[in-house]
């Protein structure tokens, strides 16, 4: 299975969900990866990559080591090796490894190529198609970064296999986000099919990267639609400060900022009772959190202007209209925001 | 004057050669700038630039601090003023300051623009123009970078008025580098006329604009024909690398370079005597220096393949071809290098 994206500005590249094929690199190759990663599937990698010099750089695991600290590690290894403007990064692993080596092979040398093997759901379905790259520093989440496109994306379902529940869980959030905010029939086959269904999970991989393939096209540097892939996320990436990233998985926190999104589109107007509902249920039934505990509501709202997402004290909330449809909006008053905030605070 | 340069991408920008005018910016600014340049200009510029929210950020003057902590700076000055994706950088400054900002406004937030202010005759003519933005590590010169194309270019000849004797040499070294690889007329219209006339400087700064624009136009990412502005580059790297980026201005490095890579094109037939020699006396008119003291040949050789030019063990010299035409080769042998390089060691 193939899903092409094209970029105004010409860039093209191939998103392959299937099992990986042998390639050989007529150039220097280095794999970025991470112990846990490496150590179950590094093999497979390998025996399937080829290259002119192939060497593997590993990371610490974790979302607190997505820092400029871990960019400056594989920068090093690059030099030390040195990778000149030919060479490729190959991204092996979840959505912090793909967002760091991305961010990396941006920066290295003005720009090199490099390819997303992701190893997660999330990363399947989500972070390794579009090109975001970055780190995260104290102020918050993917605050240094670039927009730097992949290669290509190979997918390959065969790493799922040994995914943990929990990481399996936060996934389907990212693949609940965009049946929510742009497809609604593909909503409802989400709520009839079973994901655990080698051959469905497969296919919902599909369908979400087509989605993701559809909005980055229109909307690569997020001037507009891109925005509404965040639904979820500007409460999500509080909750993930608040826990000091260490409580929840990405995945997991979007999962629960998608419950909080779809009480503020309640509280508007634009979803029903029954439709939070449905998107609550469809979490539940993977054993996704969807509730947290708010424990300071003025706090909360304040971190949200740490997002880059709020312009100019202006925080920008992606609201479902009904499921299928969002709205991208900065004219949320705060009264309306702290009502829904107070509703997790007891 | 107006240049204007257009990328393949439909990126667009004006390069304006002429006294500032006065601009206002409904966004947050952040001009960034050097202690010299502050004290004598900062007040000038300020009367030109109002914005929403203006600040300004000072980093240390020179080479030497053209590196990540640097970027890490001026990003947290970003952060601690709350920038978002709308806000605007400024570099004011010379080559030094504007990579730097360029490279900073890159990665805030994904990308946000920026506007150079170069105040050096050298960032006038080249460095202002063309989207390379970078930093310096212990491996070499701007091997961390992007490529970042600002949003204007504003050359405000006044500021030459303030400029050290050897930065204007400097300045006039890139110069003559657009005259040697791509204009013959230009190079001779350069010998007869005198730079320091206040005249004949801006018409030397829009040729030179003119022809970089010409060139970034046909090939931003340097796949081909932008890597001849690299002429006298080679050996100049190596030479500033020696020096720990402390002896030579960067210009002056590429005037060195440029008497090195001419006596390699005398060597294997691309230039006569007596072309080399109008070179340098062009040079030697602003006191630029032209010669230098290679300690050891074959370490000297070593360094160039640290130069991101150099792919895979084979390093790309720019040579001229009399004068007005250049080639880019990485055809010619250690010999005939070494032999060059022996000449500038007694």
């Amino acid at each position: 299975m193939i899903v092409n994206i094209s970029l105004p500005d010409n860039t093209k590249y191939d998103i392959t969900i299937d099992t990986l094929k042998k390639q050989y690199f007529d150039r220097k190759v280095v794999i970025v990866t991470n112990p846990t990663v490496s150590s179950l599937h590094l093999d497979y990698l390998k025996e399937k990559i080829s290259a002119k010099e192939l060497s593997v750089v590993t990371v610490p695991d974790g979302e607190q080591y997505k820092n400029m600290e871990t960019i400056e590690a594989i920068l090093e290894h690059c030099f030390e090796h040195k990778l000149n403007r030919n060479s490729l990064l190959i991204a092996f692993g979840g959505g912090v490894i793909g967002d760091m080596t991305g961010f990396a092979a941006s920066i290295y040398q003005r720009g090199i190529d490099f390819i997303q093997v992701p190893t997660t759901l999330l990363s399947q379905v989500d972070a390794s198609v579009g090109g975001k790259t970055g780190v995260n520093n104290k102020y918050g989440k993917n605050l240094i970064g670039a927009f730097h496109q992949p290669i290509a994306v190979n997918i390959d379902p065969h790493f799922l296999t040994t995914l943990p529940k929990r990481e399996f869980g936060a996934g389907i959030a990212e693949i609940v986000k965009m049946a929510v905010t742009f497809n609604k029939d593909f909503f409802q086959w989400l709520e009839k099919n079973n994901l655990n269904d080698e051959k469905n999970i497969k296919t919902a991989i599909a369908k979400s990267v087509e989605t993701k393939a559809w909005v980055v096209s229109q909307d690569e540097k997020e001037r507009g639609l891109r925005a509404a892939l965040n639904y979820g996320h500007t409460f999500g990436h509080v909750i993930e400060n608040e826990t000091n990233y260490n409580t929840y998985l990405h995945g997991e926190a979007v999962g629960i900022g998608m419950v909080m999104a779809n009480e503020l589109a309640k509280k508007i107007g634009y979803m029903s009772e029954g439709e939070t509902l449905r998107v609550k249920h469809l979490l539940e039934k993977y054993d996704i959190p969807t509730s947290y505990k708010i424990e300071d509501v003025e706090d909360f709202y304040e971190h949200f202007f740490l997002d880059k997402k709020s312009l100019d004290n202006r925080i920008k909330f992606i609201v479902p209209k009904g499921i299928g449809d969002c709205e991208i909006t900065d004219l949320i008053s705060k009264e309306n925001v702290i009502e829904v905030l107070k509703g997790f605070s007891n």
